[in-house]
């Protein structure tokens, strides 16, 4: 099926490629094949893999890509990740599109990894935000997953968060809660945003599945986590950074979300450099 | 017309409200209506108040929004940069893809600007690549311009560039501007990415339009400049940061072309804060 | 934003559509106007308004619809439910297809009613299965909403349902609820479906936050119920219809849920009444 | 190409999955294969059977299906219908979707072979009309086909059908079916709805080539019938059942119409059991 | 609705302005204001005045166009058109795809005018083929209804036209028309394609709504008519030019179908001449 | 990728098909297989192999075709093209878009080739212009190369074309130049039009990069490529036809460009014919 993946894939190819290219349509012959090699610049967590060939066949349905590291393997640099072969035209008309996708989700598994590696030996588990690319929200979370992280919700409609807006209008915590438990599937579990204990007791007494500690002080925190006292899910949230999450996690929360995974990472450099057959002029 | 930007803003709309927002549709009254402030939550340059504005009206024709700023102002810390009115609901549904557009454009911006200042007093102009994010093509070339930059080729379609591998299979420099001279449209211009001077001789004699210095060092690059001597556009590229981009400039090169001005922004801290109305609850 | 609900409209009037309106177009001057009535043919609980008037705007901008009816009201056999003002030719061409959506929705949302009425005095709510016509599905779980039902998830995207077939490939109830647990977004809930006691004490004891008891006897679902004993949502499923639904009910599940609210719902009978005006033939 | 059954198809697959299916995601092994069977589970005709398996290769090109029957088949509760092979996840996604289409097209097909069968030994032809599930015209019209029924006009834009808001408009039938013939292409009939005798007359005179006669009563039919005496075809419309249906072939007429073929046929009960392979969690 | 013909213009504007007008946004100010003649450069039959307003409402939505004709009418050379009004940028971006699609479509409303005039006198009306550009099929045909001329069926959907190789799998004319008429809707027509005088009356025989003379002499035209008599309707088909278009007419058919109107009409020449205003620049 | 090339190919079967063959549906069996033969019925350049290919394909990938001449083939009267093999409905169905797309095609690329030839022996070519059938550009101008010519700009985005309007509002030619220069990328070619000497003269100091002659006589053309004297391109514009080019050519110009190649084509005469197989009926 054409998934917002495939739509993605389609509008990046399509603003890249547009009316055809140029450069290689008039200098490679339409025959000459190519062997190309993608490589690692720096180390980190590869992410990507399967969407990377994805692209080459979109591009050209002909081009065999063979990668030799699946998604979450640590890489080097300098490592060989992939040898491409085919028409020597689409190989190099994909490459950057190829390139792009493959940096972006490698750059988000590989923090990913670092903020789970720095919480480890607690509970808390790392998970995203929606402060995606907007067009990638699936991938960034998917990468988000390959780094080791879990996911928060995907998006507005599969799980109700319930924010300081959601509360003013309402007038109280435990009135926005029954609202939304009333008329949202019962399948979907409520989750409230506080910002000092007076919200947090609220939330419980609201019975609300998961409490949001936004922006709170590390000592608050705590107090917060033995309030809750198991009663709820929580999650902490806002400000945090990769030298202060596993204070984070000393706490005893059970999530801690993080915009910057998705809206901050950098690209992972990855290139590809084509090896140049020896048959490909003469046909 | 529907834009490869319209495109773009409906899949983020799409991937974010999917079936529906179920947190605002189930706790906020259907006609109750809300006032918001867009803040600034730090320095630099804004960029993409039209899109914010195309986006709000995407998911409810009836938002107003009013921005005070224009793209390409330099905006500071705690500065209201917009208010918006209309249906609460509306307004907590667009809240996060507004949010996530306005950042990441301000973000290249901001960042573009800083480069710009870098080389003020040479010629020398800052210009992008195709690292941009896939889907994000045309508006991260469009917030380029407002940090200031210049845009190199928007894609495949709209100039030549003869890289090493184009190189490799027609033999020979000469070959491959010969061929691409012949084929594509003669209202284009051919540019040949060059490693040494030998290649930069090549590149004058084929009557290249542009020459690239591709990761060159700035000695190389001086004498690159005095070979050439006017008789192509020259753009410098490859490994360059903001603490070596005014030396880079300073050898003379006409264009300097960066990545990251794209791939490596970071986003610019924008937020949302609603102001409830008196009336909303009434009607 | 061009959601889901627009492509189904797009889809129905361009297959009744196609190349044009012979009929209309070639015997009604193009500039001529009409008024048509909406009227119930039978009583009812009308469902489809909003969509009904975007259908028409869809044809045709300049069509004026006013319905004397909202979503949710009760109608009788007789009663007029909306005129329509516009351009002859457009109101005609938009019939049909307003009318099967209107028919359509409202028959399901009567028949909701009719199982929500069957089981009032009970705790438990009557709520809708995946077995929506396919294009339909928000549609359709809009209607059962009407008509006083709640909903069970939209897709498989937004909730967990680990039925026998996920069991059998774990090996076990506890175990697919913990690989579950381990990979979904921790803002979802997990629900179990279940055969017998054996298997409810099993997801009892796996922590699944929803139990389904499918197929059970009513004197199974009573001994059900007492096992759980509060610590998991119950929802009862399968076989279940409009004259055994209360005595579900009674049996204290949550939830009762019903494939035929949406698969099997008979059409309300609407129709459309074109007034002819006394000035369309003139301009 | 891209028909309007595959915007269908697409439509329906992405309001189901969306972004993901959870469950089969996160508990079976993305390489755990399985076999499933789609069984009856009452008597009826099938249709669907291609429709099907384009669902299951949408959702994965992998997936093997094989049908023991073809469309227009008769099939009895308990019968195999079909055996599937492939990965687990995928058959489970696919499955729901494959199901609605599959009992709602089969319902359809039943329903019509009764009507078929009524009017057996009569010349008149059982045919649908437009009051069909919106996005589903096609496919609807063809299970009328499967189940033994012919089709009337398949939207506006093949068959010009003159109604009482037309001739209103128009003046007189003579007029409207002058102004239709000059106007359409010379390859389309013409269709008059009429109600009474004095309609039908002035429908001859007009030179109709089809003549409706709306909601009369039998003995009206049959004077209505000699009175065309062959000069146009003759199809009877509204309502008619399934315990009058022979009656109103015995008029004579050509054609009957019957809304209720698409708009309130009940699905067919189908239903798929996964059989769980031995070797699908080794590879 | 999204119809063929907005699906042929967005096309059509995107592959000519792609990522943007560089010319116009780079030199004109962003809301300078223009003025606009279109203006007729040769004699002919105008079409196409609505689709040259959509299209520049799709480029700008606050271009304002007037035109002074209505399609159908009889224009000179020299004649004003219609003035455009609104931002300069926007005008000059539509131009060419306006005058892209008026050219053609005028070209063949006065291509087919012509074809009318030389038939005027004879019963024979004049109809277009499915030789139309793709893409364009709607328009076109209705192109060739603005100059007088009827159409012939829409496509392969909307009425059935037997050729040689349907007859030849089928063994048989009659066996073939049996055949549709079994299949089809009942309000479609059956055309046969004959080639001589056998054929004719075999396809009268055989019931044929239509018989068509495909490339058959004046004189074998004047016995088929004859021998038809009547009993189907007559299309003459094949080899027929300005020259002896009035030579097949009197031979008595009642329709003459020519595959030049619309896939070799010389698009009329019609051009757009800006006019500036006083106050562009200044506000 | 889907390209706008595939968009233009299901865009026209779509308007063809519509909701089914229903001749071929209904006549032919749907196991009969056909051969058939694609005949040229005139001398001429093919263009088009591809494309016919690629859409008997998207009707049926089961359909084979294999063509015996290449785009660009000088092919003659009577020889076969191609022979198709596949189911024959499906032959059936694509055959009239198949022809429509070879015949436009094939057209250009003939009238183009005799452009080239009246010019052989000068150094001009022939290039195109936007005088394109709208939504074929990239077709249309892709015939142009077969034929021999060269192409101008593809649209608005990939080269700047300054025009009398353009220099109107910007007060100067090289005012025009100067903003284009500085706005645009850096890699595109800058063009300005001009109608007398004096403006010659200001396009050579602006600085641009190539110089168009429009609407010019004979004699002053020479002056003008004696005046530029290889400072900038030259190309020579409007009023230009097959009995005039070589005059043209002889003033030393570099390109000519001519709206007629795209606008103004005749179709080359292409037929398809079935040749039956001797086992169709059989199975």
């Amino acid at each position: 099926m054409v998934s917002s993946i495939q739509n993605l894939i389609q509008l990046a190819l399509a603003e890249d490629i547009g009316s055809g290219d140029v450069t290689s349509n008039s200098i490679i012959p339409q025959n000459a094949k190519a062997e190309a090699l993608i490589i690692s610049k720096s180390d980190g967590i590869i992410a990507g893999v399967d969407i990377a060939c994805e692209i080459f066949l979109f591009v050209d349905k002909t081009i065999y890509p063979e990668f030799f590291v699946s998604d979450g393997d640590r890489i080097k640099e300098g490592q060989k990740l992939a040898i491409v072969y085919g028409p020597a035209r689409s190989i190099l008309t994909a490459e950057r599109t190829v390139l792009n996708f493959l940096q972006r989700l490698s750059g988000i598994a590989t923090d990913t990894s670092k903020y789970v590696s720095a919480v480890s030996g607690y509970k808390a588990k790392i998970v995203d935000t929606r402060k995606t690319t907007p067009g990638w929200r699936v991938l960034e979370k998917y990468a988000v997953r390959v780094g080791g992280g879990n996911n928060h919700r995907f998006g507005l409609y599969d799980a109700v968060l319930i924010k300081d807006n959601h509360i003013a209008i309402s007038g109280s915590i435990s009135n926005a809660v029954a609202k939304a438990r009333n008329q949202v599937p019962f399948t979907m579990k409520i989750e409230v945003e506080t910002e000092n204990l007076v919200q947090v007791q609220e939330a419980i007494d609201s019975g609300a599945d998961i409490i949001m500690l936004d922006n709170m002080s590390i000592d608050m925190m705590y107090q917060a986590v033995n309030l809750i006292n198991g009663r709820a899910i929580v999650e902490a949230s806002g400000g945090i950074r990769l030298d202060n999450v596993s204070a984070v996690a000393a706490t005893g929360v059970d999530f801690i979300s993080i915009g910057a995974l998705t809206s901050a990472a950098m690209p992972l450099d990855i290139s590809m450099d084509v090896i140049i057959g020896g048959n490909q002029g003469e046909s």
